[in-house]
């Protein structure tokens, strides 16, 4: 765990220096009820009650200013190469620190468009000002956005041994949730049994127990952020399944699809099949082409140009998203222009990022057919997190 | 869960019409990434994605603005009068709902002092004048301090039975730790059992697991915030604890003392016993003075000079604070007039307010006593929700 700390901290000064960001400073207090969403990143999970200030400059500088009881705890984490305790107040300590930086900009957590990006209250961002005032400082504030995008974004090798931890032990259940599956049974059913598998292997869920795993039973299922329900899949439907687990802290984020053959069949129907088909080369064909510095919305076309130039609807979201402490974390994303993407899917890709690829399309009287696999953005392309499904398992 | 949140949002207009304040106002997104703190409180545990903005007024309006595929969970929750989905952008929604209501503040949740009432963030208090430029409101925000500070302290009937409860299954898990006890045994053996015990019946800590509890074998063992040691408990000594847990989103917080008989010994040196009947009289005063209205600093100062006048060193912390869903609820404390405790030993005790009378003496050459009790302000004067200990438990 410090070791991941340690290296995101490293991290952040050579984005300081890529940005020329001088400075750039998480300012918190009593984390335990409501914390800055990038701490975990930069500090852990350990908690900072008194008003507490991390520090990490372009030149390489690490400070942390913590209430003195705090101070050993942080002293431990390694990640910080000063550790200041204080027993009054923050205010004198940290002006000081900030002084003698000399800082021409001074990134804080605030963000009208990205919570991730956003951890500063605004009672502490007054606080702050407060320390700051009269000092040329108070007017060198900047938003911190490009910083922690790039800070999230870029994953460490450490970051990414998780989420490849995250991947198998998603594989494994999806393993054992196809010798469980029966045709007759519930969505429900179905969820429940991968819910214990993951507690049983002491595995959180990525997202929200409502509807971690979605699990859609043939044509008549909702497609979305609904949760299972008692539809049962029946013989000559799709079993469609949308599964993540979070294992030490990171996500994965996975769908899969199932077809139960028809009395008589030793084969899908070709239109199943051939649905089959063409989300796999969507896949293909992305991943295929993403290397660094292609746009988001560049990717999400490749994907959806396959969908829809073999005839079949456009889907109606963006064709990934970035994966790692969050199933959803923040930034560029693989999408279309809309407009309620704005700028995420003009970002480019970089190395280190984790992308999921998830493209679908609806067969009328069948099911949907999505799939979703989580690629690495490297020097030379993308990397294949999951073993891909390229073959239709028929039940 | 929803009767609870409806009580508190019903309370919340009370709250309004007596501190004569027109609006409430709490502003929200992406709460499962970092949510504000009140939020328990007024909405529960689920999730507000998009921009969200619950407004309560002191007509009793309770209107809720959100996205468009969250409305029916908040519709369900039955807690607000109006629940208004929205697809494109909360402003102009939000905007025209505040002109008619027409307030003349908008309590927002931005705090210098306090976390707890400081949920807003930055970049949503921009956020919020944007919407609100060229309009009579922007001048018109006040800080939300003592609504919440009030919500908070005062509790209703569903959530002092949630506290009750959790108190009743810290002594149980208690007795068993009583039964288990040997002398020879260390700290974190003791802490462990204690853990295993709240683990069994599905209940959570009221506090970090690293010292909850906390237990002190004799006079050597370091008494605060330190986790418990590899430190072995004699005959001759006090075994002192700390602990608490948390039930359906509630804690407790108890401390209990158990004395070791030296060979030899049918009942406990007359030391031991003295010091342990101060502390027992200690918060058996401070309790019987307790009434609304009577301030923190004064309960204080009953219980401290019982211990100082019995010729005892002061202990150096408050006598109490207040308790609910988190183990140190915030608003008013039973503290001393210290400058660290600032205005917060100033502000009278309210019906429904819960709080911790944990007085304290250290007895050289055997230990730490230290007893906390839980109780609640009534009408009438406080009432114990914890069986307090009066008789000092000997192994």
């Amino acid at each position: 765990m410090s070791d991941l700390v340690q290296d995101k901290v490293a991290q952040a000064v050579q984005i300081l220096q890529e940005k020329e960001v001088d400075l750039w400073l998480t300012f918190v207090r009593e984390t335990m009820l409501a914390a800055d969403p990038i701490l975990p990143l930069i500090y852990g999970e350990g908690d900072l009650t008194w008003h507490s200030a991390l520090l990490i400059s372009r030149s390489g500088e690490r400070i942390a200013i913590v209430g003195h009881y705090e101070a050993e705890a942080v002293q431990r984490l390694g990640a910080y190469t000063q550790v200041i305790p204080y027993h009054h107040g923050i205010g004198d300590v940290l002006r000081e620190r900030i002084a003698a930086l000399d800082p021409r900009q001074i990134a804080v957590n605030t963000s009208l468009s990205d919570p991730l990006a956003d951890g500063l209250t605004h009672g502490m961002y007054r606080y702050l000002l407060n320390i700051l005032a009269d000092t040329p400082y108070a007017n060198r504030l900047v938003p911190s956005e490009e910083i922690i995008h790039a800070l999230v974004g870029r994953k460490t090798e450490g970051e990414l041994a998780r989420i490849r931890a995250a991947v198998e032990a998603t594989e494994e259940i999806f393993i054992e949730t196809f010798n469980f599956l029966r045709p007759g049974q519930s969505e429900r059913e179905i969820a429940a049994f991968m819910q214990q598998r993951a507690a049983g292997r002491g595995l959180g869920l990525a997202w929200s127990a409502e509807n971690c795993p979605a699990v859609n039973a043939g044509p008549d299922s909702p497609i979305g952020h609904s949760g299972p329900t008692d539809l049962r899949i029946q013989r000559g439907q799709i079993l469609h399944f949308d599964f993540g687990v979070r294992k030490d802290g990171f996500c994965s984020d996975i769908q899969r699809v199932v077809y139960f053959l028809a009395e008589g069949e030793s084969q899908p129907p070709p239109e199943v099949q051939r649905g089959f088909d063409v989300v796999v080369e969507a896949i293909q064909k992305a991943a295929q082409a993403m290397k660094p510095g292609l746009l988001g919305y560049e990717v999400d076309a490749i994907a959806r140009r396959v969908v829809t130039q073999a005839g079949y609807e456009e889907y109606m979201y963006g064709t990934g998203h970035q994966l790692g402490r969050r199933a959803h974390d923040g930034g560029g994303m693989l999408g279309p222009l809309w407009e309620r993407y704005g700028d995420s899917p003009k970002k480019p890709l970089e190395v280190g990022q984790v992308y999921t690829l998830e493209p679908g399309l609806m067969l009328p009287g069948r099911g949907y057919i999505g799939l979703e696999e989580d690629v690495v953005v490297t020097a030379h392309g993308a990397e294949f997190l999951s073993r891909p499904q390229q073959e239709l398992i028929c039940l």
